[in-house]
C-alpha cells in the first residue's frame, strides 16, 4: 500500500481538521479512531474512480474524507452492538467512555461526513448515498434479526453483506466517478466493480474472524460466532453432509463453552469450508475484475487492480 | 392542542409511510415510537413558520415529518445513553430489543429524515440543519463531560440546553420559513422566537424531572439527578446560601440512596429554587413573545402564540 501513503496521510489530516471540536472527549475519541489506522480502502476507491473523469483533486479528497468518516461512524455504532472490546487492536471508544458517549461520537462523525457531502455532492449523489446509509442500517438490524438462526441460506448471507458492506464500497466509486462527470458504461462498471470487491472484502473479513491472527487483525477471533452471527464458513458447515448435524447440535446451546468453540474450529478446518469460502471470495474478485476490463486503461485502473488483488491475500 | 389534531395525524401517517421497511423489528420499533405520542411541537412550529411565506403545504408537511423523525432519532440514541427504561410511558426500543438494535433504529430514523431534507431543502438550509444536528451531538457529549460536576455555572447549563434542545426548535422555524421564501427580519424573529421557546421548553422539562407526576409525564422522576446530570433547580440549589453546602455533601457521594434523593427533593421544595427556575422559563417565554411581536398578524401567529403559552403551564 506504499503507493498510497501520501493520499492516506492527506485524508487523515483532513479528517482531524474537519472533526476538531470544543470537547476534549470528542477530540480524543476521534483522534484515537484516526490513529487506530485502517486501510482507507473506501476513500482510495472513491478517488481512483474519480480519476476516470474530469476530476478536481480537492473535491475528491473532501468526498473521500467524508466516506471514511461515514465508515468510522458505522464502526463506532457497530462496536456498541457487538460490545467488542477490541477494534483494530485498540480499546474501542465505547470501552473507554461507555456507551453513553460512543453513540453520539458516532452521530457526530455522521454529521461531519454529511457536511462534506452536502458541500460537495449533487442532489442526485446525495440521495443515492443517503439511501446506502439507510441500507447499512437495515443490514445491521437484519443481522440482529438473524442471530442464532441455524437455517440461514447463502442468499440471506449475501444479501446481508451486500447491505452491510458492499454497497458502501459501491457508492464510494459511484460518487467519486459521478461528481467527476463519468457517466454511462464507465460509471456502471466502476460501481459494479466496487460492489463485487466489497463482497469479496466482507467474505475475507468473515474468514479472518475464524482464522485471523489476533495480533495481525487487531480483533479477537470468533467474535461473530460467540455473538450468534453466523457467517459464510459456518453457514457452509451447517450444510456439510458430515459435520452439519454435529454443528447444529453444538450451536443450539447458544451459550458456547471454550470447548464448543474449539470443536467448531476443528470442524471448520477439517470440513474444507474455509477453502469453499475462499472460493466464493475469489469468484467475487473475478466478477470485479471483469468489470474492470471494460474500463479504459490508465494509471487509476492499475491502482484499482492493485487494491483488488490485495483482497484475496489480505490477512488483516 | 385540539386545533392541531388534523395536522398531527397527517404527520404521523407520513412518518409511518416514510419509514416502512422489510424488517419486522424496525417496523415495530418505529411504530411504537410514533404511537408513543409526543406533542409534535417541532413539526408544528416548522409548519406555522412556513405560513409566514409563500408556502407549499405538501412540502411543509414533508419537512415537518423530517424534523420529527430527526427528533425521534435523538430520543432513541438518548435512551441508550440514559439507559432510561421509560420514555413517554412506554418501554423504550432499547429495553425491548437491546442496545444492539436501538443504535441502528436511531441511525435509520436519521437517514429517513435526511432523505426528506435532501428532497425538500435548499443547500443553504441543509447545511444549516446539519450543523444543528452536529451541535446536538456536541451538547450530548458535553452533558456527559459535565456529569457529577458540582461547579456547573448557569451559563454552562444554558449553553447545554441551547445545543441539546433549543437549536432544534430554532432550525425548525428557520427551514419552514426559509423554504417558504421568508427572509430578513421576519426570518430572524421566527428563528429567535423558537430558540427562546426551546430554552423555556427544556427548563420546564428539567423542572418536571423533579416534580412531574410519572403517570402524566410518562417518565420516571429524578432520572437526571441519579445519572449525575445536574439541571437548573439543582444548580440553583448548589448556589443557595442555606442549602448549598448540604447539597454538595450529599451529591459528592455520587451513588445516591433513596434517602439522599428524598433529602434533595425536600431541599429543592423548601429553598424556592423551583420558583426561581420557573422564573427563568418565564423570562425565556417573554423573550420569545417579544420576537413574536415583530411579526405580521395572521392566523399562524395566533397558533404560534397558543403553543408558546402552553410552555409555562405544561405538566408533561
Amino acid at each position: 500500500m506504499d503507493r498510497f501513503t501520501g493520499t492516506i496521510e492527506k485524508i487523515n489530516s483532513l479528517m482531524s481538521a474537519h472533526c476538531k471540536s470544543t470537547s476534549l472527549i470528542l477530540d480524543t475519541a476521534v483522534q484515537d479512531l484516526i490513529e487506530g489506522g485502517g486501510k482507507r480502502l473506501r476513500p482510495l476507491v472513491l478517488i481512483l474512480a474519480g480519476r476516470f473523469g474530469e476530476y478536481n483533486e480537492e473535491k475528491l479528497l473532501s468526498m473521500a474524507t467524508g466516506i471514511e468518516l461515514l465508515h468510522m461512524a458505522t464502526l463506532v455504532h457497530d462496536d456498541i452492538i457487538d460490545e467488542a472490546r477490541l477494534r483494530r487492536g485498540r480499546i474501542t471508544a465505547q470501552e473507554k467512555f461507555g456507551n453513553d458517549v460512543a453513540v453520539f461520537v458516532g452521530d457526530y462523525l455522521l454529521t461531519r461526513s454529511y457536511s462534506l457531502f452536502i458541500d460537495n455532492l449533487s442532489q442526485h449523489s446525495l440521495l443515492k448515498l443517503n439511501k446506502v446509509v439507510k441500507m447499512v442500517c437495515i443490514g445491521e438490524i437484519r443481522q440482529y434479526e438473524e442471530k442464532y438462526n441455524l437455517d440461514l441460506s447463502l442468499l440471506d448471507y449475501f444479501k446481508r453483506i451486500r447491505r452491510k458492506t458492499a454497497l458502501l464500497f459501491a457508492i464510494s466509486s459511484y460518487i467519486g466517478a459521478y461528481e467527476a462527470g463519468v457517466r454511462g458504461k464507465n460509471l456502471y462498471h466502476l460501481y459494479k466493480f466496487s460492489l463485487e470487491m466489497g463482497m469479496a472484502f466482507q467474505i475475507q473479513d468473515d474468514l479472518l474472524d475464524f482464522i485471523g491472527k489476533e495480533d495481525r487483525t487487531g480483533k479477537e477471533n470468533n467474535q461473530d460466532l460467540t455473538a450468534g452471527i453466523y457467517t459464510l464458513p459456518l453457514i457452509l458447515l451447517l450444510r456439510n453432509e458430515k459435520y452439519g448435524q454435529k454443528t447444529r447440535e453444538v450451536l443450539e446451546k447458544k451459550d458456547l463453552t471454550i470447548e464448543d468453540i474449539a470443536l467448531i474450529q476443528e470442524m471448520i478446518r477439517e470440513s474444507g469450508v474455509l477453502d469453499l469460502s475462499r472460493g466464493y471470495a475469489e469468484r467475487f474478485v473475478e466478477r470485479a475484475r471483469k468489470n474492470l476490463a471494460f474500463l479504459p486503461d490508465n494509471v487509476a485502473k492499475k491502482d484499482i487492480e492493485f487494491i483488488l488483488n490485495l483482497q484475496v491475500q489480505r490477512q488483516k
